[in-house]
C-alpha cells in the first residue's frame, strides 16, 4: 500500500498519530482524488509551455553519467590517487587498460547521445552518430598523455605559487583549482573535437564542486594555477598563455554584446580577454572585453576593473582608495 | 569482529603490519578501554551545552530527503530532461502521473514533519500536522503549471542574455543560474504557504550546488537570469521585477539591523532592496538596504557599492578608479 | 559481452540502430583494436610524467572516506539533527556510544594511512603509524566536548547576527557558514595533533559544499559567524579573536611571499592577518599580510582593501567612490 511505503517504519510518531486520527486518513483519500486534475494540468502545461519539456527528443548524458565519466577520466589522469587499492608498477598496465577500455565504451555512447540530441534538435539527419561517437572517443583517448603532461605542469605551478602547499601529493588530493583545471583540460579536448553539450556539462560539474567556472572553449597554456578559486569565471573565447596565476573571484568576461539587426545576440565572436605569458591576477579583479590584451609579465592587482589593454611587464593597481577611519559605533555599517 | 570490519581486506599493508605488531593490538585494546569515558563526556556535554543536541524533538527532513524532494520536483518541472528513458507524448501522462503521486505523499510527510518540529519547539500544540501537510502539498502541486510557466520564461531570458548559449536545451542541462532560480521558485511557493524550514533547506541545497544563495522569501518577477552566479546573495525581503539580469557576485543585502530595547534583532522588517523591471546588475555589485529602490531600466555597473535609490533609466558606474601603471617587479603584489 | 553491458537496455534507440548498422559494429571492433596502443601510451606517460601518478605509494584517505568521517563527526557534534530516528534522553548514550566507537576505529585507520603516506613520501621510516593513529584518534575524541562547546557558541553568534534566522535549529539545519566552521573546528584539532593531509581534506570537503575555504591551521576564537559565506578565504596563519563576524567574499590572505636564495617559497612564516575580538568585516573586503592587525571592536566596510594595521574601535570604509549617473542606453555596460 502506498501509505505504508511513504510513512516508513522509522517514522513511528507520525504513523502512530495517523492510526489515531481517522480523519487524516479520510483527508488523505480526499486529497488523492484531487491529484488527477493536477496531473492533467501539468501535462497540459507540457504542451503549452515551451522549452522545458524534453519530449520526443533524444536522451542526453544525465548528470550521474557525466559524474561517472569525469571520475573515470580523473582516475586515468591521476592513477593511484583516488582508488581504494595501492598501485604498483607491475599492476599499473592492467589498471590503466581496464580504465581505458571502459572509458572508451562509456564515452562513445555519451558522445553519440550528445550528437544525436543535437541532430534531432536541428531536425537534420545523422545516421552515423554511433560511429562518430567511437571515432571521437578514440581521438580523445589518444590525447590523454598530452593532457597528463599539461596537468603535471599545473601541479608544479601550484607548488611554486602557494607557500601553504606541503607536497605535490597534497595539491592533487586537496586543491580545487587543480581539479577544475584538469576537468577543463579534458573537456577542452572534446570541445576541440566538436562534441556538443558534453564538454560544458563536464566543466559545470567541476563548477558545482569548486565554484570555478571555466568554459571548455577557453584556450589555456602550460603551468596554470588558480588558488582558492571560488568565484573565478573564464569565458568561452579567452586566450591564456603559459605560467599564468589567478586568485579567487577573478572574472575574465565579456564587456558588452553585439546584436544583429533583429536584436538577437551575435554568437561566436571573440568576447573575452587575452592574457599573455607569466601574468599574475590577484583576487577579485575583473578583466573584460575581447580586445583587452594583458601583456607578458604583467601583475594585475586585487579588485582592479580593467577594460583596456596593458603593455608587457606592467603592474596595474588601483590608486589606493582613500580609506576613512573613524571611531566605530555599534551596529553601524 | 570490529577490527576485521574496520581494517578491510583491501587494506593489505596495514593489516599485514597489524598482524606483525602485537603491541599495536595491545594498544588498540587499551585505547578502546578509554572510549567509555569519552562517550560519557560527550553525553554529558549534550546535557550541558545548549542548542546543538536535538533530543526529544521531532524529526525534520534530512538533507537526503530534501535532495530527493528537489530532484522529484525538477523532474516534473522539466519532464524528459533528467531521466534515463526517452519520453514521448503518449507516455507523458503516465510519467507525470506517477511523479505527481509520489511527490504528493513524500512532500506531505516532510511538510508535516517540518510543522510538527516547529510546534514542538515553540511548545504550542498542533494536532493536525499530517492534515495540514496534505493540504499544503496539494496547494503546492496545483501551482506547478504556474511555476513551469515562470521557469520557461527564465530559460528564454538566459538565451537572450548569453551569447555563449547554443540552445534552450543547453541552458536547462548546464546553467547553474537556471537551476538555482527554478529551485527558488518551487521553494517560494512553499514559503508563501507558510511551510517552515523546508523552503530554506531547498534553497540551501541549490546554494551548495551553485554558489547562488536566494532566500525563499524573496519576490522575483518573470524572465529572471543569473549568469555564472557564484557568490550571488539575494536577501529575504528583496523585491525584484520582470526581466532583471544579475551576474556573479552580486549582493542584494541588508544595510544595518534594527535592534529592540533589549538589544535583540528586530526580525521581519524590509531589509533588502527593491529592483524594478528591466534592470541589469553587473558582477560584484553590492546593493544594500530596504529603502533602496533601483528604478526601471537601470544599469548598475560592476563592483558598484550602492546604498541609495536610483531613478529609472539611469546607468550607475564607479567614477573610473585611477589605475596605477608601473614596471612590474617580481613577487610584488 | 562488453557491448551489452555498455549499451544498456533502456537505450533502445541506440541499440536498435546498432543492430541495423553492421558497419558500426565493425568500426567498434576496429576502434577497440586501437586501444592497446592508447593504454601503452598512458602507462608510458605514468613513467615519464612526474607528480601525477601515485604508484608504489601508500594509500591515503579517499574523498568518500573523508566524507564518511566528516558525516560521522557531525552526527556526534549535533546528535539528533541529521539522523533518521528521533532521539530521546534514554537512548542518547547508546547512540553516542556507537558513534564514538565507530569513529575511533575509522579515524585511527585514516590517520595511520595519512602518516604512512607522509613517511613513505619523505622516505624516512615509521614503524608506529597504526599506534600513532590510535593515540591521535583518542586525543581527538577527548576534545569533542570542547569542540561542541565552541560550536554551540557559533550557533548563538549566528542567531544574534542574522535577522533572517527564525530559530537556533534553523541555523544548524540550513546555515552553510555554521557547517564550514564546525568542520574547521574538528579539522583544527587534528591539525594541532600534527595529523598530515587529512585536516586539509576535511576543510576542502566543506569548501566544496559551502564555497567557504578555511585552512585548518587558522586559529579562530569563540562565537564566530560567517553569513552566506560563498567566496570566503581564511589563510593558514590567520589569528581570529572572539565574537568576530564575516560576510560573503571576505579574504584574509597573504600579501606577498618570501623566497629563499634559490627562488623557492619560504613556507611556515606568518603570512595572514590577525583579527582581534568583536570585529565585523563586511562582504568582499580583502585583508592581507601577516603584520596586519585589526584591533578589537573594529568595523571593516564592504569591499575595503586593507594591507595595514587598524587601531581598536575604528570603522574603516572606502571614501565613498564617486558614482556616475547617466541616462542608460540599451546594451551599454
Amino acid at each position: 500500500m502506498a501509505d505504508n511505503k511513504h510513512f516508513p517504519v522509522e517514522d513511528i510518531t507520525l504513523a502512530g498519530e495517523q492510526n489515531a486520527c481517522q480523519t487524516v486518513q479520510d483527508h488523505h483519500r480526499a486529497s488523492r482524488q484531487e491529484l488527477p486534475a493536477v496531473v492533467d494540468a501539468v501535462v497540459e502545461s507540457c504542451r503549452t509551455v515551451p522549452h522545458i519539456a524534453h519530449v520526443e527528443s533524444a536522451l542526453i548524458p544525465s548528470k550521474e553519467e557525466v559524474t561517472a565519466l569525469v571520475d573515470e577520466m580523473t582516475r586515468i589522469v591521476f592513477p593511484g590517487f583516488f582508488g581504494k587499492q595501492e598501485l604498483d608498477w607491475p599492476s599499473l598496465p592492467y589498471r590503466v587498460g581496464q580504465g581505458v577500455t571502459e572509458l572508451f565504451d562509456r564515452l562513445s555512447l555519451q558522445i553519440s547521445r550528445s550528437i544525436r540530441h543535437e541532430c534531432r534538435r536541428t531536425e537534420s539527419l545523422c545516421t552515423h552518430c554511433l560511429d562518430t561517437g567511437q571515432r571521437q572517443a578514440l581521438a580523445f583517448l589518444r590525447r590523454l598523455p598530452e593532457v597528463r603532461q599539461l596537468v603535471s605542469g599545473d601541479v608544479v605551478a601550484a607548488y611554486r605559487g602557494d607557500p601553504a602547499a606541503k607536497s605535490y601529493d597534497e595539491i592533487v588530493f586537496c586543491y580545487p583549482g587543480l581539479y577544475a583545471v584538469a576537468v577543463y583540460r579534458l573537456a577542452h579536448v572534446l570541445y576541440e573535437l566538436d562534441v556538443p553539450v558534453l564538454p560544458r556539462m563536464m566543466t559545470e560539474h567541476a563548477h558545482s564542486l569548486t565554484g570555478i567556472d571555466i568554459h571548455p572553449g577557453a584556450t589555456i597554456g602550460r603551468e596554470f594555477f588558480i588558488d582558492h578559486g571560488t568565484g573565478v569565471v573564464i569565458g568561452e573565447t579567452c586566450r591564456i598563455g603559459d605560467r599564468v596565476t589567478l586568485y579567487q573571484g577573478v572574472t575574465l568576461g565579456a564587456l558588452s554584446f553585439v546584436r544583429d539587426e533583429s536584436g538577437g545576440l551575435v554568437r561566436g565572436t571573440k568576447r573575452h580577454p587575452t592574457i599573455e605569458d607569466d601574468v599574475v591576477i590577484y583576487s577579485g579583479a575583473t578583466l573584460l572585453g575581447g580586445d583587452t590584451v594583458v601583456g607578458r609579465g604583467c601583475v594585475i592587482g586585487g579588485n582592479v576593473w580593467l577594460t583596456e589593454s596593458v603593455p608587457p611587464n606592467t603592474k596595474v593597481t588601483h590608486e589606493a582608495p582613500r580609506l576613512v577611519y573613524r571611531q566605530a559605533a555599534p551596529e553601524d555599517a
